[in-house]
């Protein structure tokens, strides 16, 4: 080491003394193997090193935290579950940086029976709070597959979607307000849970989805909604997409927008489905076109009650729909599940999906979203393409929000190889862009897909938003080279 | 006049004959009378002025406009409908400026049947987006009093809220993305009208709710809703305020979440009211307590159909929960509009109190939103305050959003002069800091609560909002001295 390092060192020694002077000793950690945790993504693609991971339990000690990082000049990683997909959480390697882990801030703090709404601090794990909140008769919705490991601090940091946007929306749309530790130290307090409040720039909105660039949120307010006392679940055949995206339009108007749920999983991911867990089959006996998991709620009483027919009147009120589509031929098949456990049967179909991929062979996974009304044009343009360059394609989605997890795979691994890898990216963006689509629906640009973030977004997009992250971060501490690309 | 003005003269003529190479000569008022309408604001208290109205009829006008202004030094106002009550889109007087109108950009663009979406220009009045989309067999919610005159360049420039929200949403949520031009003059395409769509800061909810002051929204893609095919429409007559909030949350659980306005009219309004429209009186025949207009919502086909009683289906449900509520004691009283003039009569009475208090005597005008639990906190010591001060009062509001217009009112305009409205002023707004609500609901800040905004707004948000629009609008052309209050 030479001589020129050592005044760092020495700095480190200082900044790591004071850390713990702020969090307690415990809660510093600095041997690798108490760090190794935090510093790799758990699809191990991402890793990094750190001067220290520190864990305060209070937001007073985010904010002084921060202030310490910005006259020291370290940056700072804000971390919550690590159940990110775009290596968004993880520090870079030689940027003097500490990982900030917000999972000691793991407090409900308020539960507002009369405005429906919750606050919860950012290491809050989703689960638990879905839990916290059903014990109250409520409902929060936001659901994916990380649910028991991510923390909501994560699912605001990503503005992470998953599989009931259709109804519920974004996390966004489900956050009333936050708190936030600025990047000069400040705090921004507004957890007031108001739904009408123009008093100035949208600072929850712009803080939300920016992956820990402009701040670090640590507590949120949620809405809460009525609890679903009766599901429907389904799975239907249509004979297209288009056919799939009527079909979703005309049963929201029938159930009066009852739809939770509406999963594009096509026949080539029934097949993989199927090779990876024999027992995972598609309930119908017969082939599957267009395959859709579908799922309707209703709070309603007399929804949930039992009518002549002996199914429950949401039931009634869908097989009525389905009946006419399948009249009118766009409905080649469906199943409806009559017990819990064949409509946890079709969820687990659902989301063992990307396991079944993995298995099938090499992948490549696009996260993408398109206009309901492109996505068929996007999938013929797309298979084509790709299968031309030799790769297999895997699709699935949540077609109801336009959402696409599009995998070029190959069974074969050592071939996947020799495969044009490069080239179909640059295709498939090229082809999203022709057709209004999005290179990144819901799981964030962290450091994975800067690049096609530099190349693809508008450069008076970029422009606004690098003086947006100079404006807020003069210094460049907060996670920096994640989401926003440096100006060239 | 004096010598060194005269080349600002000169620069003024400069400017206009390169405004009128952009639009045409004829879309470049100069004139005072023709200017006269633009240059005040309909509640005639902000009137200012300006060197030129200029009414670009595209987008790449816009651009070219901001880019001369920019250059020249002339700051720009926008103005849609001027139908804002916080005087943001009347310039100020000595400022050279232009008027920057929208209402020639008034095509509707595109309508996405599969992907319920569609793309309007700024200038399109509200209701004629409505009616639009009302031919096309879908609906779009956003409802207030200026909706025949309103444009939804407006309407977005300042996050407007009106009586839907509590189903729908704010114009924010209706809002999936925004074409805007920004202060350097280059153009935001953000048109795609995806609901999942990860790729950096959210740029289009910091420009919604901004009054101008960060760009000129030029057109937006707004969500789309299915059609209510019922509704039921109710004047209820509760026990108090907390009781009606109880009734509220009950009624969406029972409905599905139907509830498509709550609004707040109590009795002191409903006197007013009778006073002033002496046909506009309660449907109830006793006295009332705390009034609610209630509307539910469905487009659900069976909803819409009568059942064994004769009522519709969704009617029955709404007679159960309130049947419930007048046995459990916190419903006094109902009436069910059992006709479409009956429904408009209620609508009638509610969009009639502004004038009925505006009739009553001198008034000030609170436009503040509070917590749901909070509120009959508020509305007591506010009451008993502005008693004490001398002030009868009148408020009426979107109790569903805990959005009060709450009037200290006195129908002796003499006797107003002497009130100390200032004291009262203070009073509510340290009251609305205590409980957690906001000083501006849904009109927004413009010019009228700058000085609100100065001192009440968090510092760390103003400052963060004083940065953000250094960074986006260095030269500070934008809608000056608007929203944002000047560090001091």
């Amino acid at each position: 080491m030479s001589e020129a390092v050592r005044p760092l060192k020495d700095a480190s020694a200082a900044l790591i003394d004071e850390l713990c002077a702020i969090v307690g000793e415990k809660h510093v950690l600095i041997d690798a193997a108490d760090m190794a945790g935090y510093l790799i993504d758990w699809t191990r693609q991402f890793s990094g090193d750190a001067i220290a991971v520190v864990r305060p339990s209070r937001t007073d000690e985010v904010s002084r935290i921060v202030k310490l990082c910005g006259s020291a000049g370290v940056c700072i990683v804000p971390q919550g579950g690590n159940t990110g997909l775009a290596g968004g959480g993880i520090p870079s390697s030689g940027t003097p940086s500490i990982v900030l882990s917000l999972s000691r801030m793991n407090t409900i703090r308020h539960f507002d029976e009369a405005g429906r709404t919750v606050v919860a601090e950012a290491g809050v794990v989703l689960e638990a709070l879905q839990a916290y909140v059903d014990e109250r008769e409520l409902f929060f919705p936001l659901m994916f597959g990380a649910k028991g490991s991510c923390s909501i601090g994560g699912t605001l940091a990503t503005n992470a979607g998953g599989s009931n946007v259709v109804r519920y929306g974004n996390t966004r749309e489900l956050c009333l307000g936050l708190e936030a530790v600025l990047p000069d130290g400040s705090v921004f307090n507004g957890l007031t849970g108001l739904r009408k409040d123009n008093t100035g720039y949208d600072l929850k909105d712009l803080l939300i989805g920016s992956e820990g660039t402009l701040g670090i949120i640590t507590a949120a307010v949620f809405r809460l909604f009525p609890k679903p006392l009766t599901r429907v679940t389904a799975f239907l055949s249509m004979t297209s997409v288009d056919a799939a995206v009527q079909a979703l339009n005309r049963i929201q108007d029938r159930t009066g927008q009852s739809v939770e749920a509406f999963e594009y999983v096509p026949a080539p991911v029934l097949g993989a489905l199927e090779k990876a867990f024999p027992e995972l089959r598609s309930p119908l006996e017969g082939p599957v076109e267009t395959g859709v998991l579908l799922e309707v709620g209703s709070s309603r009483v007399s929804d949930a009650k039992a009518d002549d027919t002996g199914s429950t009147h949401l039931a009634t009120e869908l097989l009525l729909v389905l009946e006419e589509m399948m009249e009118s031929g766009d409905l080649l098949d469906a199943a409806i599940a009559t017990s819990e456990q064949q409509r946890s049967d079709l969820w687990r179909m659902r989301e063992s999906v990307l396991e079944a991929i993995l298995e099938y062979g090499a992948s490549y996974h696009f996260d993408i979203s398109l206009p309901l009304a492109n996505i068929s044009w996007f999938l013929q343009e797309m298979d084509e393409m790709a299968a031309a360059l030799g790769f297999e394609t895997l699709t699935i989605g949540h077609l109801g929000d336009g959402n696409l997890h599009y995998a070029l795979v190959c069974s074969d691994r050592e071939r996947w190889q020799t495969l044009a890898l490069g080239r179909a990216k640059e295709k498939a963006f090229e082809l999203l862009r022709r057709l209004n689509g999005s290179f990144s629906a819901e799981h964030g640009i962290g450091q994975s897909k800067l690049d096609v973030m530099r190349a693809l977004k508008e450069p008076a997009q970029l422009d606004a938003m690098r003086a947006i992250k100079r404006a807020l971060d003069p210094e460049g501490i907060m996670n920096p080279g994640r989401l926003v690309p440096l100006a060239e």
